[in-house]
């Protein structure tokens, strides 16, 4: 049983928080087995922990031209330039689930462009990494490589969108210092 | 009239928008004169507006340590560091009326290091500027000298957080070139 | 009234300046119906005084194939990649008078990249910003954009030369924590 | 006799220069047995060679609390951080002829770090090469290791002003590919 | 059977590299399985390989201070900074073999400065890092942790020879695309 | 006579080495008129020293597409971006005398980017600097230019293989404060 702290700031009892929060968080854990950190990092402020995951959702789980393992490539590839422990273990390991692929998170964390993905791919992600560590330098010319592969203007957006949202969860987790639960880091291989 | 287009995305007309966004967005101009471009830049998606929004405004609107004018301190000074001509220009006006001073924007745009602030505002600033720009390298000690200027955990939460929310909104507002309305530029000078 | 310092260094009484040195600042002070700190900054080295303005003079009023708000231009982009405020504020006022465009100077300060100016300003630019910010690096090859859009060897010094000649006042003013005058900060507007 | 282009510029006769600048020129031959290229690149604007020789005496051949070799050091120092080939050439045969020191010039030009060099004078670059290469972020804290070795203001502003000229003229010389001459390659060795 | 490239440069077939390799190789293989790729990345230069193992010997096999897990640290951190797939992924298994901790490599290559080390390891770390990222600015200071934390100066010499070595390797890997075996992502996992 | 120390770490008389270094020490004062350093430096290691070597002989004296001068051209240009005295000034002299040109190693040294060398040459330093400064970003089209200009690829692996042993190389004199001989500053000049 790990007992180092979760985060700097304080971490309320499960038992303790808005019924909507806790009941989302006892279906996570009914499915996953444990109850994951970010939940528990978040916690002490509902209203954002609320907005984070409107966000979330709304990026992760929307349908369109990126399959959900590609949304998580770009998370993991995002969160290891900005050097965060939390995002790259956590969606490493839905990475890992969601496409089937017990080496491609390692590979995306350590040096996304020596990873085993299609070019189309590597479109994706060199657009997102712009977007997460240059945004200011953003051109027309980015968008080009991206149409070439077939990305539509909403899945554009939904690259650029899921590398922002994670450069703000990134921040939070380094802020936090929030730590991976020890369960994502053996999931799916 | 503006001409230019306000982004690279679609921007839907104020009355094909659900009831809440349209709702709001005609409550915002009614206090200001004018619909402010990013809740038209982002109502393409309007379940990611509502989430942005709820974020937003549980974080500037918040009560606590900092002031209003201090949460828009935070986002001038650290759009800037971005590059978002959106949030600098928008949020610079919003902070020269909270603040009641014409100056203290543009001094924060250009080098925050040399504006009229007091050593407790430098040290938000430091904080929230390494929050947007090297999370990986936040440590114990960096919130030191915030405990010694009598910021709270909830406040440095608060400093955190939006320098977080706005690295989000400074990628969308480069992702999609949202450009801020002209009125922007003069207001409370 | 400012009481704030406009300098780190000593600032003389302008009656106790050398006649054409007090002769000039009187001329602008009729002019501009304030005298601008710069000159009080460098005064205290009249010998150095003269050469700055020499150098500002043949660059700035030059007659070229750039016009005078451009090579303001270029100023205040480079100034604020610097992080000067002086230079910024100053030449900004400046900017929005000469090119009568009360938003242009902001949105070259904020982000050149994103500014409302056509494709050969933008090339000017794109010059002066790499010998501003990385003169080691400029070849043959950064040239040809310039000749393309039908800038001159002699323009394309002018251009060269006011990033150098910035890059140095925007030194001396950060050395000294030059504080610009408070009437620039809404002049043009 | 060496073939290659001098500068990216034209280069005048020294025939067809204005009477002062051939004068200079020629006593400048007549001391050093050549003519060093930087007078033959900055020619064909006399008024800018006037206003930077004007600028270069006051700062390089004052008296006070720094010695010739150790303003030539920040010279040196700051020209090798910009990659300036003229600077480093040209003035580290000056240096090593000020210094009587055959190997300093190297030294600095490689890392000024490891050069050797008393304690005050790597405070002097220190300094300098703040100035140079992040004024930005220059502070009061940086003054006090200047004050603690002697440094009056006014040794200071010297300091800060050549590497500020120089930030200036490395930036020229690498516009115009300013070709160092042969000869200073190996004078005072 | 995985048949994707190990080595953009020529790879020789076991058989036919002179008998010293090839015993060697043969020794690796019998005690892990399978074949390191390497030892056949180098193969195609045997001179280097052998000088390449040589050192690697030297330096991670020696008695010492350093533990042979903590040497792996070293050689994860770096390895990391550097983007270095091979490295990071082989030397993370046996890591985690080393140190029989299923967490560790994955902490230092995201982020060393969040990683569950005591805080001698992280002065040892700090210390490989500068190495490893920033030689030039390496001080006398920089020697002090460590003297605290009780490293000899025969450690300090392993920490940064270490860091040096793959500093090398790096590049090598990164040079040859050098692709880790499959099998070394979830040994000691 | 300097009596400025060689290394921050131990130095070893040579009577006290293992013979066959000694030897090879001898070897090279009875050729060069003095002991370079870097046999002091590495002396405290034998069997670091010895693998140093070997390495250094395979990739330098090897018969290739590559000239000795040319090798020693890779030495000079990546040693000074890693800011490395001994290598810098030692491989500086061995590069003036087997290019038979004293300007090239100043040249190389301050901006290779300026020198006097053939188009050729310049693809092989600019692949070389991106093996020593930035390997992770290495892709495919990097190789193109080397071979549109002749280069093997046993050519290119010496350029990487020597870039990276000088990487490592550098750090281990930046690590020691490794101080190169006054002879070599003058050589082949």
């Amino acid at each position: 049983m790990n007992e180092k702290p979760i985060s700097r700031f304080p971490v309320p009892a499960v038992a303790d928080l808005p019924d909507d929060i806790r009941t989302r968080i006892i279906a996570v854990q009914e499915k996953s087995g444990f109850v994951p950190n970010v939940f528990l990092g978040l916690a002490h402020r509902p209203d954002e922990l609320r907005a984070f995951f409107a966000y979330h959702d709304a990026l992760m789980e929307r349908e369109g031209g990126l399959t959900k393992a590609e949304r998580e490539m770009i998370v993991v590839a995002t969160s290891a330039a900005n050097g965060c422990h939390y995002c790259v273990i956590a969606h490493g390991a839905i990475l890992r689930i969601r496409a089937k692929d017990p080496l491609i998170a390692d590979q995306l964390a350590i040096n996304y462009r020596k990873a085993d993905i299609s070019p189309r791919q590597r479109a994706m992600l060199d657009f997102a990494m712009k977007v997460s560590q240059d945004s200011a330098d953003i051109a027309d010319a980015d968008f080009e490589p991206l149409s070439a592969h077939g990305f539509s203007q909403d899945d554009i957006w939904d690259i650029g969108a899921i590398a922002g949202l994670f450069a703000f969860s990134n921040r939070l987790a380094n802020l936090s210092a929030m730590r991976p639960n020890d369960e994502f880091y053996g999931m799916g291989r």
